[in-house]
Parts: structure tokens; sequence; C-alpha cells
């Protein structure tokens, strides 16, 4: 199945210039949505995952039918404020300025086999961010998986620590 | 399997005087998580469903499963400003002032068959919106599916024009 074909392009989003990845038109059409999910996976397949964690909001997607799908529990990363109980917080750089990503202080245990999902590799500053909470909480990164890649913005090379996997390449 | 006793009571968030229903504890314990979305789906299994609609976010990881584990389709409704192509908007009460939700306009197509879906139904206000903007894209509504209820804020009332259910009450 050519799930490229079933990624839209829109322009100027979120502002001028910018080429947006829209997968809203690929997670409606049931196929795609599941070959996205599936492909997500196969890399790891032989792997042991203890937990998937995601970050807000459209990893989320992903890792809710990821980690059904083999059984594993599921974590949440999100940006400040918005987890309930006692956090960590790692930072990351923006283009100007800086964000934060945090999780639960008891999110993850010690030794857990963890696989971190996201829908996107853009430049990898979040997702380093999301392996470092990962690490600080005592998990073992089995690896990343992301649904999109845009390569020329080089977060596999952020990442060059860890196994990155992703389905659809631009 | 008792899901209630895997779901946290945060006092005071996200203000002051609040217990906060945190659902971490649920989705990071793999039978807990994988129970909470069979619940979900199980009053709608004789009913044929085309596209899961989920709202931002924490409903994306319910929506996630869900969808991918009956092969249904899966749309997002959002907050203004979110989604990058042509949306319609639908604006709701808060306790004070206005929120909207958004979803694109090409999200459902008439006469598809939906389930609508988040975590929790607290007073409604969100989930009547959602339906709004699924009936005027043409769907056809099959119903709601709640993983908790906060039967005190009478959210049911709302939505009494709808088939509602959920799997935890409070």
């Amino acid at each position: 199945m050519d799930l490229k074909s079933l990624i839209r392009d829109v322009p100027d989003f979120p502002k001028k210039g910018i080429i947006f990845k829209d997968i809203t038109t690929l997670l409606k059409n049931p196929q795609g949505f599941r070959e996205a999910v599936d492909s997500m996976l196969r890399p790891y397949e032989n792997e042991k995952i203890d937990l998937v964690v995601a970050v807000e909001s459209r990893g989320f997607i992903f890792a809710g039918a990821m980690a059904y799908k083999i059984g594993a529990g599921l974590e949440i990363a999100r940006k400040p404020g918005k987890l309930p109980a006692e956090t960590i917080k790692e930072e990351y750089q923006l283009e100007y300025g800086t964000d934060a990503l945090e999780m639960h202080r008891d999110a993850v245990s010690p030794g857990q086999r963890v696989l971190l999902v996201d829908d996107l590799l853009a430049t990898g500053g979040t997702a380093l961010a999301l392996a470092r909470l990962v690490e600080k909480l005592g998990g073992e990164i089995v690896g990343f998986s992301f649904l999109i890649e845009l390569t020329f913005l080089n977060g596999r090379e952020k990442l060059k620590n860890y196994r990155v996997e992703t389905v659809i390449k631009y």
C-alpha cells in the first residue's frame, strides 16, 4: 500500500513557506491507518517491549494502537503543566527559544524496555528530550518509531545513540 | 478486572478543590489498557462503524486503539488553529467564557456511521460540540463511548439525543 499517497501536503502551515504533511487523510482511510500502525511495529516485532511512550498529541494516536496490538502499557509525555501528578521535565531548543516535555515521575519502572513513538521526526529535538526523560526514569530504550521522517532536517543525527525506524521518508 | 482501582485521584488539579481522575496509571498497565479499550467497544460490537472520531488529546489514545481493533478509519477534532487544512468550527460554553473545536471540512463523508470517543464525560459541552461538527459534515452518529463518566455533572442530559456508553462511573 502506498502510504505516501494518503498524506496531504498543506502549503503555508503553520507558517508561510512550510509545506505541512497532513496525516489526517491517512488516518481516516481504514487500510491506510492499519498499515501505518503495522509498519511502525514491524522493525521491532522480535523485541520485547514493556511500554510504549508517546509524545502529545498526534503521537498518542499511533501509540494507542501499537500498545494495544502488542499488549504493552502506554505512557505519555506532555507539554508542561498538563500532567496532574509529580513530574520530571526536560527542556529542548526550538528555532527561537526553548520548549519542554514532562513525564510523570512514576511513568516508567527501572529496567522496563521502552519503545518511543511519534508521528514525525523533524529536527529530533523533541525526540531527544523524550529519550532523556525515559532514561532519567530508568527505562531501557529499545528504539524510536516514527511514521514520517523529514530527512533534510537531520533528526537522525541527533538521535545517533538510538535505533531509529521510520516508515515514510521525504 | 477492576479498572477503577487503576485510576489515580490527584487532589487540587487543575485547580484547588478539584479531584482529577488520572488515567495514566491505568494506561501503563497492559491488562488495564486492553480492558479499557475492549470495554469502550463492547456496547457497539454489533454496530457497523466506518469512522471513529476523537477529541484531543487523551481521546486520541483510546480512539487509535479502537479504530485499529475494529478496522475503522480515524478522525480528530482539535482546538482552533491546530488542523492544517480547511476546517469547520463549533463553539461551546465553559464555566467562564467559551471554547471551540474544529474538524477538517473533508473529515467525514456523508452517510458514514461514526463513533465518538473521549476519555471523560464531564458537563458534555465538548461532546455536544463534537456531535454537531460530525452532523454538519453529514455523518450518522452511532453513539458516544467514554471511559469515565462524572455522573454528578449531568453530561448525559446534554447528550440525551444520542446513545451514550461509559465504562467507569463516579
